[in-house]
C-alpha cells in the first residue's frame, strides 16, 4: 500500500514527518512499511525533508498516480477538496481526510460514490484531533444503542472559556480572543471556531455515526461563545457550574436533537474538568453506559496521529471495506426529523437586570410560575446605580415556554434591557 | 458467523441479552445477524430466556460444535478457561474472552497457538469493561510511539478510595470495604481487587499492547490499598492531592516500568476526577500526546458491550486476522527488562510520627538532605500525647534513596513506629 499526500500544511507536514519518525514502530505493528508515493503541495514545508520524495505542485497529479493506493486529502477548504476526493474515488483510491466541513456537508454524496467504487473514505482526524472517537463510536461501541453524545469539540472556544473562567480573570471575550490569536490558538478570522460552525460540522458527523441517521448539517442549531460575559461566568461559578461550549446530539423516538451552544456544566462533571485547547467527547449508550474520550483536539501531531491511524487500518485490512462509512449500512440509515431548538427540553440559566424596587422578585416569580417554570437556584446581587442582578437556574423546561417567559420578563417595567440566558447541560 | 457462549454468569447473561435487545441495531451496522449457535452453562440464568436456544451443560460441547465460529470464554478462572480456549483454537475457532488473568498469565502461549491456527483471540473486555481501550491502543494510536500508560483500572479499589476521600468521611479501609461488599462493589474475598492483583493483570496486558513487549505478569510490582489510612487521605487533600490506585507502565530505552500501587494525584489532574467504580486510562504517546478513556470498568452491560464489540469486529472482517493479538507482529515483540521498584524515580508522600521535641525537624531535614531529597511541601500537626505528625511531599527521588532515608528516619530517637510512604504520580 502506498499513500499520496495532498497538502503539506500543518497536518500534511505532520503526517509526512510522523511516517519518517515512526515508520519502524508502525512496521513492528503491521509487518509492512507505509510508503509515500507522491506529495502534492503548492510549496515545500520548511519542516519536511523532501529530497527523496516525489513532489508535484499539482495536487491532482496525486489522484491520477497509479502507484497511489490511498489519497490523503489534507488541503482543507471546500471546492478543491471535494473535486480531489471525488476524482480519487473514481480512480478507485481510498481516501483519508481531516476535512470536517467536507464530510459534514458532502459526506452522503462522497460515501455513495465510494461504495459504488469499493473504496473507503475515512475521517478520524475530522473530529477531535488525536482522540480516536470515530473508532470508539463506529467500532468500540458497535453493540450499543447510542442514546446521546455531548462533547467539547472546539479547542479555540474551550481555550477562551477556560481563560475567562480563571478565578482571577475578569476578562471579556474580545480580550481573551486577542490573546488566543497571538498564541496561535485562534485564527485571524476566528468566526468558524468561536461562532460554533466548526463544532457544528463535527457534531453533524458524530450524530450520524452514533445513530445511523443521514448527515444533517443543514438542520443543526449553532450558537457560539461570543455572547458569554465575564459576569455570567462569575455567577455560574457561584452556583457551582462551569461554562463550556458543547455539541449535544440525542436520539429520540421520532427525531434527533442536534445543537451546539454554550452550556452550564456542573463543576463535578468530567466535562467541566476539560480545560484549555483540550477536547472531550462523552457518549451515552445502553450497554456500556457513559464513556468519555479526552485529548488534544487539534495540532499537527494529534491530527497526523488520527490520519495515520486510518491509513494503518486500511493497510491492515488490505483495503477490504469492512466498516460502513457512517458506521451503519447505507440502506439502514434512517432519516429522522431534526428537532427545532425551541422544542428542546432542559434547564436554563437566566440573568435579569432590574431596578431594585419592592415587588420585583414577586413579579419575576409570578411570570416563571405562569409558565410552569420552577426555580432551582437564585442569586440576587446589587449592581451599579440602584440596579440589581437576578440570576436564576431553572428546572427542566421546554425552550419555547422559556422564551415566552423571557419575553415577559424583558417587558417588565423594572427590567433593564434583555434577559440573558444560557442552557444548562442535562445528561449523565 | 455464529457464536458459542461459554458461561452464563454476569457477563455471559449480559451478552446473551444484549444480542436479543440490540440485534436489530447491530444488523443495521454490519448488515448481518449475529446468531448464537450454542450456550454452555452449568445452570440457566434467571434473566435469560433460553427457550429457543441450544443449551449444553458441558461447556466443552461448545468448542466442538461445528456450527460455532467464535467461542466466547466467559467462565472466568484459570485451568478450565485455558483448556477451553486452547481447544477452541485448535478447532480453528476465534476466541473472545473477558478473562484478564488468562491473558496476562497465558497470553503468549495462547497467541502463539492462535497464530498457527489462523484464528483471532480478542480480549477488549479484559481491561476496563465498557471502555474500548484495547482498540484505542492497538488501532487508534497505532501510528504513535506510546511512552506511558497510567490508569485507574480497578473499580472496587477506586470506589473504596472515593468513599474514604469524601470530605465528611473519616472511615477506615475495613469499614468502607464492608459497605462495598454489601453494595456488591466488592467480592466476598476482595483480595484480587484490593491487593492490586486484578489491576496487575490488566496493566500487564496494557503494557504489552502499548510497547510491543511480551507479557510480564511474573515481574510486575503489585501493591494494594489496604494500607491507606483516613489520615493519609486527609493530609493528601490538604496538600492538594487525591489518593488513587493506579497502574503505571512506562517505556524506557532498555527497560519498562510496570507497577500498580496507590498514588497521590494532583487534584486538577483528570485522573483525580475519576470517582466511584469508574475506570479511566490515560495514554501518553509521541504524536497524539496524552489521551484519556473513561467509563464503567465492570458490570454486566459494559463488559457485554466490549465482548460484542470484539465479536462484531470479527464478523466485519469475516474473521480475517488483520491485527496482531498484542498489536505488534509476534516477531517484532521486544523483550525488555522490567525495572525493579527500587529503581523507579518519582516524588513521594511521607508521614512520620515524632515526639514533639526541639531539633526534630532539623534531624529530619538533615537525613533527607544527606540523601539529596528536597522537600516540595511540608505540614506539621500536633497529634495525641505530645506527638506530632510531619507530612512531607518530596521532589523527584530514586526510590532506593528514599527507602534508605526512610530507614534512617525510622531510626531517629524521636520517631514513633514506621514511616509511611505513598508514591506521587508524575506524568502529564
Amino acid at each position: 500500500m502506498q499513500i499520496g499526500i495532498c497538502g503539506l500544511g500543518t497536518v500534511g507536514s505532520g503526517v509526512f514527518n510522523l511516517i519518517s519518525e515512526n515508520g519502524q514502530e508502525i512496521k513492528r505493528r503491521i509487518g509492512r512499511e507505509v510508503t509515500i508515493a507522491q506529495v502534492g503541495c503548492r510549496r515545500d514545508h520548511p519542516d519536511c525533508d523532501l529530497s527523496v520524495t516525489n513532489v508535484t505542485r499539482d495536487i491532482f497529479d496525486v489522484v491520477k498516480n497509479p502507484d497511489v493506493d490511498v489519497v490523503l486529502e489534507l488541503i482543507g477548504g471546500a471546492d478543491d477538496a471535494l473535486k480531489l476526493v471525488m476524482e480519487a474515488i473514481s480512480n478507485k483510491k481510498h481516501v483519508v481526510t481531516a476535512n470536517k466541513a467536507l464530510i459534514a456537508e458532502h459526506g452522503d454524496e462522497i460515501f455513495s460514490v465510494a461504495s459504488k467504487n469499493g473504496v473507503q473514505v475515512r475521517f478520524e482526524a475530522a473530529i477531535a484531533g488525536g482522540i480516536p472517537i470515530v473508532k470508539a463510536v463506529r467500532e468500540g461501541l458497535s453493540a450499543n444503542k447510542i442514546d446521546w453524545i455531548a462533547g467539547i469539540i472546539n479547542g479555540t472556544s474551550n481555550y477562551i472559556l477556560t481563560e475567562m473562567s480563571k478565578p482571577s480573570s475578569d476578562l471579556a471575550f474580545v480580550d481573551v480572543l486577542k490573546d488566543a490569536q497571538k498564541l496561535g490558538y485562534a485564527e485571524a478570522d476566528p468566526t468558524f471556531d468561536v461562532e460554533g460552525i466548526d463544532a457544528a460540522h463535527k457534531l453533524t458527523i458524530l450524530s450520524s455515526i452514533a445513530f445511523g441517521v443521514p448527515l444533517r448539517f443543514d438542520a443543526i442549531y449553532t450558537e457560539g461563545i461570543s455572547g458569554i460575559t465575564a459576569e455570567d461566568i462569575g455567577y455560574a461559578r457561584e452556583l457551582g457550574y462551569t461554562i463550556r461550549h458543547l455539541g449535544i446530539t440525542r436520539n429520540l423516538k421520532d427525531s434527533v436533537e442536534l445543537r451546539v451552544h454554550p452550556c452550564l456544566v456542573a463543576n463535578d462533571h468530567m466535562l467541566a474538568q476539560v480545560n484549555g485547547v483540550m477536547n472531550a467527547v462523552m457518549v451515552g449508550s445502553d450497554a456500556a453506559g457513559a464513556t468519555m474520550y479526552y485529548g488534544a483536539g487539534a495540532g499537527s501531531g494529534p491530527t497526523a496521529s488520527a490520519v495515520m491511524g486510518d491509513v494503518i487500518d486500511i493497510v491492515r485490512t488490505d483495503g477490504v471495506h469492512s466498516i460502513a462509512n457512517l458506521g451503519f449500512m447505507p440502506e439502514s440509515l434512517e432519516a429522522k426529523r431534526v428537532m427545532e431548538i425551541h422544542e428542546v427540553v432542559g434547564g436554563a440559566y437566566l440573568r435579569i437586570v432590574v431596578s431594585d424596587k419592592p415587588g420585583v422578585m414577586a413579579n419575576i416569580s409570578t411570570i416563571l410560575s405562569h409558565h410552569e417554570i420552577s426555580i432551582e437556584a437564585l442569586i440576587q446581587k446589587d449592581a451599579r446605580g440602584g440596579d440589581a442582578h437576578v440570576v436564576i437556574i431553572t428546572n427542566t423546561v421546554l425552550e419555547k415556554s422559556l422564551n415566552e417567559a423571557m419575553q415577559e420578563l424583558a417587558g417588565l417595567e423594572e427590567t433593564r434591557g434583555d434577559v440573558a440566558s444560557i442552557r444548562v447541560a442535562e445528561f449523565s
